[in-house]
Order: C-alpha cells, then sequence, then structure tokens
C-alpha cells in the first residue's frame, strides 16, 4: 500500500501532460487553466485508496481517478459561471478569462473524456458507470436546491442536509466505492465505504459552515463571518432558523439588511448561540464524524489495510490536508 | 423491418414520458421544455434505421435512440446560450425562458441520462462508447471552430468541410454505427454506414447553405438570403472567396458593410454567381450525395435491407422530410 504522497506523485506521473487534444486551442486552452491550477485533488486520492484499501492494483485505478477529476472541475467551471465566482484555487475563474461562452464549452468537451478514462476496465464497465451516472445527476440536483434555496427563507435541516449530501458529499463516496469496485470488493463493502465517504462529507462541509462563523482567521484562510456577511443560509443559519422562537427569528431576518458588518457578524452569532444553534452544528458534524468511523471499522478488510483512509480522514477533519 | 413512421411511433411510446426525474423542478422543466418541442428526431431515426438494416431487433435500439437524442438537445441548449439564438423549433429557446444559469445545469444533468441510455447493452458497452465519445469530442471541436472561424476573415473550403463534419456529420454518421453495433455488423459495414451518415450530413449542410441564398422563399421557410445578410461564412462565401480574383474580393469584404439589404443580397449573389461558388457548391453537395449512396451501397446487406435508408436519405436531400 501506497502512502497519500506516494498515490498522488503515481497520479501526478501519469496525467502531468498531454491528457487532451491541444487543437483547437480556443477549446483546449480553457481546459488545461482548470486542470493546472490544482487543488488537493482529494476525489483522485480517495479513488485510489478505495481500491488500495481492498487489495486492488492502483494501476487500474489511475485512469479513473483522472476521470473523477475531470468530473469536479468540469462541475467547477460552470458552477463559478452561474455563482459569479471570479478567483478558484487563487487564480482567475475560466469563464473570468475567457468569457462565458468557452466556460460552458469547455467544461462540456471534458465530459467525454470523463467517460473515456473511466471506463477503461472492460469487466467493470457496467457497475461503474452505474454508480458514476447516479452521482453525477445527484450532483447536478443539488447545485439546483442549492439555487433554490438560496431564494428561499426557510429551508429545513433536512432539505440542507440533503442538499450539501448531492452537491458535495455523493462525489467523494462514489469516488472510494469506484476504487472498491476496481479492487473486486463486495456489495457490502461498497456500501460500507460509500457511506464513509459520505459521512465524512457530510461532516466536513457542517464543520466547514461551523469554523466560518468560529473558526481562527489564519486557520480557515478567510474572513471570518463571511457566510454571515452574505446572507448564506449554511447549516448553523437553517438550525438556528428552525429552533428560533418568534422573537429570535425576526432579528434574523432582521440582520439580513443590516449594513454595519461587525455589528451583522456579531448579531447572528448571537442568535446562533442563543438558539442552540452553535452547540447543534459541532454535535452533528462530531456524530457524522464517529458515524463515518463506524462504517469504515465494519469493511470486512484489516485494521491495517484500513489506516491509510482512518488517517486521511483524521486529516481532513483537523484540516491538516 | 418498420418504416420510418412506425419506428418512430416505437420510440414515442417508449419515450412518451417520466424519462427524468421530477424534483428539483427548476431543473428538470428546462429539460422537459427541451425535450417537448421535437424536431425532427432523425438522430434516433437513424441509429434505429441504422440497426434494423443490418437484421438487428430495435427493441435494443430503443434507449440508445433516445441517448442520442438527449445528447443532441443537450447541445443545442448549450449553443442557444453561445450563439444568443432566441428560437428553436419555433419556441422560445431554454435560456430565453428559464435564465443562461438554468440553461447550463439543465443541459449539464442531462449528461448523465445520455450515458445511462447508451450503456444499456452490457455486452456492447465498450465500443458503443468508443464510438460515441470520439464523436462527442469532435461535435464540441466543431462548435469552437464554428466560433473561431466567425472572428477571421478567410477560412479554406477544407476548413470549413472540418467544421461542419465535426459540428453536424459526425453525429449523423455514429448513429448509423451505433445501430450496426447493436445489430452485431461487421467493422467494415460500420464504417461504411458511417460514411454513408457522414457524407449525407455534409451534402445536407452544403445545399443548406445554398438553399439560404437560392432557394424558393417558401421551401427553405426563412428569407432568401438570411445568411447574407448576417455575414456567415457559408459554403457559398468560403468557395467564393477562395476563387475571387484581388477586385471580386475587395467587393465582397466591402459588401460586410452593405446596409441596403436587398442590394447587399444581389451584389452577393451576383459574386457567387461570377466567382464560380453558385456552381461548385452544387456539384459538391451533389458529389457527397453521391458518395453517400455509394457507401450504402457497398454495405453487405440486400437491396431490401438498404431501401429505407435509401429512401430516407432522398427525402432529406429532397427537404421532405
Amino acid at each position: 500500500m501506497h502512502s497519500a504522497q506516494q498515490l498522488l506523485a503515481l497520479y501526478d506521473e501519469r496525467f502531468s501532460n498531454n491528457n487532451f487534444h491541444t487543437h483547437p486551442s480556443g477549446l483546449y486552452e480553457p481546459v488545461n487553466h482548470i486542470m493546472s491550477i490544482k487543488g488537493k485533488r482529494i476525489r483522485p486520492l480517495l479513488l485510489m485508496m478505495g481500491c488500495e484499501m481492498f487489495g486492488g492494483d492502483v494501476i487500474h485505478a489511475l485512469d479513473p481517478a483522472f476521470a473523477v477529476e475531470v468530473f469536479h472541475n468540469f462541475t467547477l467551471v460552470h458552477d463559478d459561471i452561474m455563482d459569479n465566482g471570479d478567483i478558484r484555487r487563487g487564480a482567475p475563474s475560466v469563464h473570468k478569462l475567457y468569457g462565458i461562452n468557452a466556460a460552458i464549452l469547455a467544461g462540456d468537451v471534458m465530459i467525454p473524456y470523463v467517460y473515456k478514462h473511466l471506463t477503461v476496465l472492460p469487466t467493470l464497465i457496467g457497475p461503474m458507470l452505474e454508480v458514476f451516472n447516479t452521482t453525477a445527476i445527484e450532483i447536478f440536483e443539488g447545485q439546483q436546491l442549492d439555487i433554490d434555496f438560496e431564494k428561499r427563507t426557510e429551508v429545513s435541516e433536512a432539505e440542507y442536509l440533503k442538499m450539501i449530501e448531492y452537491k458535495t458529499s455523493v462525489l467523494l463516496a462514489a469516488c472510494l466505492q469506484l476504487g472498491a469496485i476496481i479492487a473486486g470488493a463486495t456489495e457490502q463493502d461498497q456500501r460500507l465505504v460509500y457511506d464513509f465517504g459520505l459521512k465524512l462529507g457530510l461532516s466536513f462541509q457542517i464543520m466547514d459552515d461551523y469554523l466560518d462563523a468560529y473558526g481562527e482567521q489564519d486557520k480557515v484562510g478567510k474572513r471570518i463571518g463571511g457566510d454571515i456577511l452574505m446572507n448564506m443560509k449554511t447549516y448553523l443559519y437553517v438550525t438556528a432558523f428552525s429552533k428560533a422562537d418568534a422573537d429570535q427569528r425576526t432579528q434574523l431576518l432582521a440582520a439580513f439588511n443590516e449594513t454595519d458588518e461587525d455589528k451583522k457578524i456579531a448579531t447572528v452569532k448571537s442568535l446562533f448561540d442563543a438558539t442552540g444553534a452553535r452547540q447543534h452544528t459541532l454535535d452533528r458534524a462530531g456524530q457524522l464524524y464517529k458515524e463515518a468511523m463506524l462504517s469504515l471499522e465494519k469493511t470486512s478488510v484489516s485494521a491495517e489495510q484500513k489506516a491509510p483512509l482512518m488517517s486521511l480522514a483524521q486529516m481532513i477533519s483537523d484540516r491538516q490536508f
């Protein structure tokens, strides 16, 4: 078994360049731009680790790992258009650099490359496609739910969880399952490792919401309270609103229009505290993390084989990866 | 074997409704809008006919036929954003009705449905995906070439042919090949029927350019000379420019800025005549049509089995389908 660093080195070596056609350049320059501003490549890493955990040869996981990373990048390109995101991974987003039309088309052409690399293992195409297509549908549905929720005053906790599950967690879970499929894992093990990824993802997202309001600026890497200033419907907000009494609801809604930024952050955070949303959010993230670990525990492989994913989960949870 | 009408009836019966999830409605309403304003459904028809021609059971071709139609509609949704097209098949385009973001996301979510329906035949997934992914890449490259060419003064005839081949003909050809694969046709027959579709598509596109300038308004269904008024780089224009002498080139370029519409059309058409571009265009379309028919002829099946595609090609060429 390889370490996370070794796996990413293998991956980088294989996909350092020439993964797409070069012509027409107006089409492929934007593709190469988003692919070159690398993120943490957590999805390919999870896929490769899911494969090795169940005794598979990581060589077979490389192309599918690339596929999920290309797919993720395609969704980022289109999401940045929809969300008006000008910066991505510290660089200009694709549509900012090349225009909206180029960003639409660059995203589109990445898709057949995704499916090409995903389906290099002839005997596994069927089950792998089934997982992947279901996941892709959920991701786009999650993006739509996110868009819908921003227009609504009230969103239930269950609705919010479904949205973040679809928008981000299912792909992490699917990466692990795809790796498990490549390794020939049982359906039971596939389900367990999927559940591990799903709950780890949910826990991470909920903590992300928490840290945006309560983290340390240095660690979080962005201004504390940014979500509050943008009136974002985070897990904190959603639970605060559902737990609030009539008076607190009025205050939460009024804060949307508060123009003094410091006052706005302080008011909303005091309501997160008073409604119990702060504690509930922490508890929920912790509970989901435990459930994730429990699913990983239950898989049929040795403790040694579980160790790399267990420590990666710990590092992700500690914001050290 | 079924007639074209019978095949489309089978197809319509199978895919009349409930082909997509219903929730979130903000995502699927735009999808159902583009799917409900049906076109001629020429792509699914070609796929089904390609299957029956080589003795396949059309039942196996229905899902893949739906896949290529969903894919085609997805490209229309995104192309209409890029081309600022407000009307599609006589109805408002998706982005006109629901906004650009909704149109981007609706197009995106159609993709996993495409691949789901394309891959329902377990033993044929590999070869079918290979044809389809290659074709999809070419289509997006063709769209980029089209965008690039509109910004250039001079485009060679070979470049123009490559653009229309990629942008529209390869999908028609791929539909026929996919049908042939489903029927278990030999690789030689697959190549021949692909070539038939490719050249039929090219011939059709070139005649489309011709008829826009020289057709009868009633038959063409739009104002004669529309392409000229919009300074479109059609096959007529591209060949006229390459055949023109220095003086004629100056006149062609000057016509771009002519504001009197009737005068503009008359001037450019006289240059199409004078340079020989008009005749060359007619000849080229006719030659490609003949080559298409020759490829169909060469396939290893009986004249009877070729007859439906032969007569469909005739009807398409005569603008009766």
